[in-house]
């Protein structure tokens, strides 16, 4: 019998919204909240669960014999988070993650990006990227993606496969690429038509898998403005428009200033980069702007009047010197902004790495000479941007990294905090005991010192506050700090603990019949389509 | 028996030395190399023995037949590297890694480091710190150290103990801080003269501890200008030059805008911030200078001139928002640079993150306003600097973090590569073996794919060649990766294979009599001390 609620128990932090200028700060909940099995959604709770005897109270009251219970425990300094929500990832570039030598964004191209994503039309590289990538991220929180894929269908079509299989929320685009005049010969789509149905092909490959979008939603993806022709960009517009709701849409902007200007070189009867894209529909509320470095303020506020979207990819315009996204001008200028990973531009998979390089940079901002000075400011102004107007507080970062992601996606009312009625997308975020190697104590206490070292690198000494706690798991935490994510109140990671396999602790986290499947079964890789098509894990 | 060599067999990569504007490229050899468990020196490599047959045939011509072998495994993507050199780290902030808000350097001093740094006086918990933060750099390959410690001497002393209790290389610096118009009521030596004796006291201790200074030495530690009165500047440049070789020195210079403004105005007398610690003999070819990111270029050219040394710390200035150093401008005014973490400021006890920030600065510096212009500078140079003239390559960076740190530490011929004389101060790095979830292996595949994914993040897919397989692991590696650290060729750190306790993993590496003691002792901290101090680990 399905219990009728799970029951998490411990210490929640999220960071609820704020009015528009308003300081951004963690809210630290401790108590009980209840997620249906059935919905995924919470349900309720209640922060004056202090005990497990009132635990046990609110259950029998409550009628909750058969509940499972999930406690976040004290002296781990464990608690529940949000799921990270990375808002620009490109998941076949995951095995470049760390190359790129010191290259900058068109050469990187060239160079280290169109050859390997070329080679993912062999889909048993394919399988075993995509499923290395989506380990990953989930390992590191990621309960939503946002991945751009390759221009091949089959291979495009397995990764929206493996997400769904996995249980992680995606949108899922199969890049359109046709321009030949920059794109390879090796690796382009050989004619907008071309581009266009494949386009369709993989779209409804995702609408049967996924017929109510309840975990993958397919995502139109002009690679940039440079790599698409202009029918290729018109027919992209007209086909987001041409669904209720219209597509999503995701691209890049603005990244690098060679980008910039080889733009203005392709497309010089518009009057900027922005508006290439609004010229062909291409910028409407559903759409996801990566980068945004070095947009120019009528493009800000162009953005933002189409109530479009941007990823701010912190980690990768440092690796490619693409300069710093101006992130508290964004804002100012009314425009959402998530924080994405952008693998392999961006070295790590991890959104806590994002939201750490999204701190670091905001604090040289400073430093760099704004290449666009805001026409709106005026001795005030600067003196504010000489105090630290521009840098981004660790409550911020986090913000951008969970609330910021759901608005980037389309989905703040239902990601990105615990309210009743959001889906349980979230982490369990364990800190570790307490360091601790009193000299008295000899052996056997520097062997748990030892194990615990092995489990996470945050050293919590016991003074910190929670505030603290969590501000060390940002600067100095990584995916040994993520016990057990969650999307749709379903487990879809957990870290083994005392060397359990993950085989088992997926077992007894309860994960369905066609993952079983898929792991037991001597399965080729057009065979387990068909499987997993058929047996949804949800 | 003791064996008359250790053998090192697998891949050996380090950075060997170049001509000044010559292209820093990695040396990666395969082969055997031994060292004199007597010495901890290397005695000679041989990179035609190719098997294992060859390395037996070895050892039998030798007459090795006792010899320790330590093997990097070439399936497990293992190599030797060098270890890391930190050259600037302050043991006593570690517990305050990560906790820094948006503060700038002088309200982070007072808000967050001093009244940590008073509190170490306790030496129960100073043994717990720093206890904490060797096991942490020594996981992190750090063979040395330079370490701020506190004002306290039996602390400092404390500190000087355990390094040299645990094998870990280190020049411990007692902090002077006597000006009463800077430094807080609650922490600061109480005069001059009180700041000079309880530094002799402390290089007293050292030099008991370790006459030859094997391991552990002192270093005389100004903590920056503001902090010292005048007379206590005079007293340690006097007592630097009364030792011979003169003793060591460290500080902080132009971390921070404002700084340098407080040392204008606190030293009207001097022309520049550098021009303080020279007018005071402060300014020798064994003085380390934390930062530098604000000096002019008179400054460079002064520093240059005496010799001293400069250790970038790249996360602490972007963490603190104190800016980017310029660090090809440092090195082409001649200037000797190494890396550091600077523990607090800095958020990780890495110096593998800080390679990976010196990195990423460097590719930021393109956009930041120079404040100080290069008067040498002309049209050519600036379009060279447009260029990426200040990019570091990531061989430059790993270049400053092992030889270059050498050279900043004094002891360039002895540290930082593989070398026949030199040191094996060491680590062995292992990758994992290659990612690979094929879909015809089941279960047992997923098994072992998750225990690894728990031991290395760094993902080899097999087709990388060694400079990438190294790039990926300076971009996404960490502590999982540093199977076993040496100092003078003996183990130091040793990772745990399938969850063996870091106790039996030590003992199994051969450690010695006086760690025994420490770690099955019952001792209280001052008994510890004296065992320590009368048991040399090595």
């Amino acid at each position: 019998m399905t219990p009728n609620v799970t029951l998490f128990y411990g210490t929640f932090v999220d960071l609820p919204r704020v009015k528009s200028g308003d300081k951004h700060e963690l809210s630290i909940k401790h108590g009980a909240l209840w997620v249906s099995p059935a919905t995924g959604r919470i349900q309720g709770f209640d922060w004056s669960i202090s005990s497990e005897a009132d635990l046990q109270f609110l259950i029998k009251k409550s009628g909750w014999a058969g509940a499972q219970i999930v406690r976040a425990r004290e002296e781990q300094n464990e608690f529940f988070f949000p799921g990270f929500i990375d808002t620009h990832i490109h998941a076949p570039q995951y095995p470049n993650s760390g190359l790129f030598g010191s290259s900058t964004l068109l050469d990187w191209l060239e160079t280290y990006t169109f050859p390997l994503e070329s080679s993912l039309g062999n889909l048993s590289k394919a399988h075993n990227v995509y499923n290395t990538v989506i380990s990953r991220t989930l390992a590191n929180g990621t309960t939503f993606a946002s991945y751009f894929a390759t221009i091949h269908v089959p291979a495009t079509n397995l990764l929206a496969t493996l997400c769904h299989t996995r249980g992680q929320r995606a949108l899922i685009g199969r890049i359109c690429m046709d321009n030949p005049d920059f794109c390879p010969a090796y690796y382009r789509d050989i004619s907008p038509q071309e581009s266009l149905s494949a386009t369709k092909e993989n779209i409804a490959h995702i609408h049967s898998l996924d017929p109510h979008g309840d975990l993958v939603r397919p995502i139109l993806t002009p690679r940039f403005a440079p790599t698409c022709s202009h029918e290729s960009l018109t027919s992209l517009g007209s086909l987001a428009a041409s669904h209720s709701p219209p597509l999503h849409i995701q691209t890049h902007i603005a990244e690098n200033k060679d980008e910039v200007s080889l733009v203005q070189t392709l497309f010089p009867e518009y009057p900027s980069y922005a508006g290439v894209y609004d010229a062909h529909s291409l910028l409407t509320n559903r759409t996801i702007l990566a980068h945004a470095v070095h947009l120019s303020h009528p493009e800000q506020s162009l953005i933002a009047s189409r109530g479009s979207k941007i990823s701010h990819c912190p980690a990768s315009n440092s690796a490619l010197g693409s300069g710093i996204a101006p992130v508290r001008d964004l804002l100012d200028a009314g425009i959402t902004v998530g924080l994405g990973t952008d693998v392999s531009g961006g070295y790590s998979p991890s959104i806590l790495e994002a939201a750490r390089q999204a701190c670091l940079v905001s604090r040289l901002l400073r430093h760099t000479s704004r290449s666009v000075p805001n026409p709106t400011s005026n001795t005030e102004n600067e003196k504010k941007t000489d105090e630290g107007r521009e840098v981004l507080t660790i409550e911020e970062s986090l913000y951008l990294a969970t609330r910021g992601g759901a608005s980037v996606v389309d989905m703040a009312e239902d990601l990105g905090g615990f309210e009743t009625g959001m889906f349980f997308d979230a982490q369990l975020i364990r800190l570790g005991n307490i360091v601790s190697v009193p000299v008295e104590e000899g052996a056997s206490k520097l062997e748990s010192e030892s194990k615990s070292t092995s489990k996470s690198v945050v050293d919590i000494f016991g003074w910190e506050s929670w505030t603290e706690k969590v501000h060390k798991w940002v600067w100095t935490g990584d995916d040994r700090n993520v016990r057990s994510v969650w999307v749709r109140g379903r487990v879809v990671h957990s870290l083994e603990e005392d060397e359990e396999s993950s085989f088992a602790a997926a077992i007894a986290a309860g994960f369905g019949e066609g993952w079983m499947r898929w792991v037991i079964g001597g399965l080729g890789v057009s065979a387990l389509g068909v499987v997993l098509r058929r047996r949804r894990f949800f």
